[in-house]
């Protein structure tokens, strides 16, 4: 997406999926996508996304690569009590810095967790890379934290979710993205040139074709506009549901 | 020098994904989930996932990296008939060859689409990097392909799990991964200690712990015990248990 003035940053985003439990596939991840909508609408970039192991230099490395890389890092998952969870003090050692009892972290902890159960595992979750400042979290309390522009999160959904939330007020971004989506009865081969010729009459949207099974047979296509301009987006749409009709189809705006 | 690997050669594997779709949050992908547990089975280790978006040099950059990094990289999406669909001559960049028309993909193609039908963007669906195999595709027929190390797979889920289907029974692996499950009622804070030394008893062993909110309030936390020793998993499942229990749980092997 290039609509965006020469002069005016785009901000990027990268996010980082960290666990075993997603490269093995017993976890289905979802918080890729909710934090793709949330960055969409707060117009900052998502570039790229990676899923990486619980293994110390691989995290550390990682994230160093892509704190260089991009305006943001969102990363998820490895920050609860147990062994596996080693995301802090990976980003300490990314940032060459110390992973230390953060004392807000400590007193929050302390108000959720009587003294006589707040045992060393626990006291983990209240460390952060030396510098760090905290991400609220309104469901579970323990917080997350951030790291220069690296966003450190939990794994679990709604907890994560929390915490981007939290998050998200205080990022720079720019014009949300918005989409359109036109449903399409044709094949994909039907329309692909009449869609490629209104791609390359508005180059500054991104167009893409998504086809899918129907559930009683047969493709279902959704082709879907996106952009900045609400106004070019509309008249592109339109272009799009006419060349479809050209075709003989049926489109419909979703 | 000798054709059989080493006995204890590991095969690794990295899936790449290919979408905007994907980096936008409108698609939520479940294509990873399946190919880790198809590798875990067959013992590949699935080492990372990565999520780019459909910009050819980005695409082809990343195909370099990966494939000279891992055994296998497993690529899904973006080879339809439509603008958007770029990976095959993406690839072709990668290996610095032509994208050209497969014969044989040509023959697939022609054998499920009448001539008159066959039109240029269709016709780019039978085009591979110079050197390719297919990969059958039993659902809708029209063919991923293989280069090297690199397996190009369709984004939609029923006809990338058919390609990775017909695929998997080619690939080297090892013992498959098996796991054992212990479920959990208390919380990780309190397992946390006898859990990390079980795994420091088995370093063997992935042991991880994953807490989810139940439905009905509070937390559930599965124990996950990975590896390839079946006896060595439920000996150290059986300790994961024991713990539990002695910490007044109620364990259970899922």
């Amino acid at each position: 997406m290039s609509d965006i003035p020469a002069a005016d940053k785009v901000y990027t985003a990268c996010v980082l999926i960290i666990g075993n439990e997603i490269l093995s596939g017993r976890t289905q991840d979802t918080n890729l996508a909710y934090i793709a909508q949330g960055l969409a609408q707060i117009g900052v970039v998502l570039k790229e996304a990676r899923v990486i192991p619980d293994v110390c230099d691989t995290i550390a490395a990682t994230v160093n690569e892509l704190r260089a890389k991009y305006d943001y890092v969102f990363t998820t998952g490895g920050i609860g009590p147990t062994h596996d969870d080693i995301t802090a003090e990976c980003v300490a050692k990314a940032f060459g810095v110390q992973n230390t009892l953060h004392p807000e972290a400590h007193r929050i902890l302390q108000s959720v967790i009587k003294p006589e159960d707040l045992n060393e595992a626990r006291l983990r979750m209240a460390h952060t890379p030396q510098g760090a400042t905290l991400i609220v979290n309104v469901v579970s309390r323990v917080p997350g934290f951030k790291m220069e522009n690296v966003y450190v999160m939990a794994g679990i959904p709604r907890v994560m979710q929390a915490m981007f939330d939290a998050v998200k007020p205080t990022l720079k971004g720019g014009p949300p993205v918005l989409s359109r989506t036109v449903s399409c009865d044709l094949p994909e081969g039907i329309i692909a040139k009449g869609l490629g010729e209104v791609q390359t009459r508005y180059p500054d949207l991104d167009i893409g074709s998504y086809p899918a099974f129907r559930r009683g047979g047969g493709f279902h296509v959704s082709l879907v506009l996106r952009g900045r301009d609400a106004a070019l987006l509309d008249r592109a749409a339109g272009e799009v549901a006419a060349m479809v009709k050209g075709l003989g189809g049926n489109p419909a705006l979703e």
